[in-house]
C-alpha cells in the first residue's frame, strides 16, 4: 500500500537492530487519516473470509484493528496484558515472548468475548517474529474459535514470522512488506 | 448522548465500589460503530476550540481519542505507561495515581510530538477522579502547550474529577454523566 510505504520512508526511522521507529504516525502519535486508509485496505483484503470479530493485542494494535473492524462492521477485541478488575476469574491466558520488550508478556482475553464458532481476523501493527500473533492464535483456538486471516500494517519479512504463521493455512496480508533493514536501509518487497 | 447511555444500561454492569464494567463495548471488546458515533459527537462539541492535537493515555483512551481526532482531522498522541526503545532519552514524564489499578502509573510523552503552541484536546474513556486527565494536563503544560478542552465518554460525577479539572477554566464534556452508582444503580444526570 503506497500511502503507508511512502510515510515509512518519509517519517519512519531505521534505528538499527531491526527496529523501525514509526512513533510519529502509528505507535505514539497516530495519524487518523492514515489509520483509516489502512483499516479500509485491510478490510477490503479480508472482505471474503467471513470474519465475525477482529482480535488484536493492546497497545499499538488497537488503532489498526479498530479501523479495520469499523469497515468490516464487526466488533474488535483487544487482548489485555494485565487482568483488569472488571474481568471474570476464568480467563484465556497465554504467554508470548516480546522481541522489542525483551521479556515475555501475558495476553489475556475474557471468555465473554471470544467463543466457539467465532471467525477471527487477527490484526496487529507489526508482523515480525510472529510471536504475539501466534499468542493471539492460541487464545482463539483455546476459545474454540477459528482464525480466518492475519493482517498487519508492516511486515519485517526477515524476522521469520510469516514462516511461523504460514503453517496455519490462512491468508496473511501486510500493507508494507520490508525485506531488508541492514546498514540503515528500508527496502520494500512484494 | 442517548446511544451511549442506552448501551451502558443494556450492556454495562455496576460491579459495586463505583466500578462500571463496560468491557463489552469500550474497554476490552469495542463496538467500532458506537466508538465512531462517540468520536463524531465529541468532535462536534469541541469543534470551536481550535484543537491542533488530541492527547490521551493508553490503553482504553485510544479508541475514543482516535475516533475524535479522525473527525477533527488532527493527529492523536497517546501517553505511554512504559518507555519504548524507540523513544528518545529526554521525555516528558508525570506520575498519576490510578484508582482502578490501586497504584501509581507513569505517563510518558516524547517531546517530538508535544510542543509549544499546540492546542491540546484531552480525550479519555472515563472521567472519574480526574487524576489521569490531570496527569495529561501536566504533560501538556510541561511541553508549553495549551489545553483547550477535556472530553470523556463516561463521567462518574460522584468521584470529584470535574471539580479538580474545573480550575483549569476549559470546557469539559462527557457523553454519559453518571451521578449515582450506589446500591447497584446507574443513574444518569445532566
Amino acid at each position: 500500500m503506497d500511502e503507508l510505504k511512502l510515510r515509512i520512508l518519509t517519517d519512519g526511522k531505521n534505528l538499527g537492530g531491526g527496529i523501525l521507529k514509526v512513533d510519529g504516525f502509528i505507535n505514539h502519535q497516530v495519524d487518523p487519516a492514515l489509520m483509516e486508509s489502512c483499516g479500509r485496505e485491510l478490510a477490503s483484503r479480508f472482505a471474503r473470509v467471513g470474519a465475525t470479530k477482529v482480535l488484536t493485542a493492546e497497545i499499538s494494535g488497537i488503532g489498526p484493528a479498530l479501523m479495520t473492524a469499523s469497515h468490516l462492521h464487526v466488533p474488535v477485541v483487544y487482548a489485555r496484558k494485565t487482568k483488569p478488575v472488571t474481568m471474570p476469574d476464568q480467563i484465556f491466558l497465554t504467554l508470548a515472548p516480546s522481541h522489542t520488550k525483551g521479556r515475555t508478556v501475558e495476553l489475556i482475553v475474557s471468555p465473554e468475548y471470544l467463543g466457539r464458532g467465532e471467525r477471527i481476523l487477527i490484526i496487529d501493527d507489526f508482523l515480525a517474529t510472529g510471536q504475539t500473533i501466534m499468542g493471539l492464535v492460541r487464545l482463539a483456538q483455546a476459545a474454540g474459535a477459528d482464525v480466518v486471516g492475519i493482517g498487519a500494517l508492516i511486515e519485517k519479512r526477515f524476522e521469520g514470522g510469516r514462516e511461523l504463521l504460514s503453517t496455519l493455512g490462512v491468508p496473511i496480508e501486510a500493507l508494507a512488506l520490508i525485506t531488508d533493514m541492514s546498514e540503515g536501509r528500508i527496502v520494500f518487497g512484494q
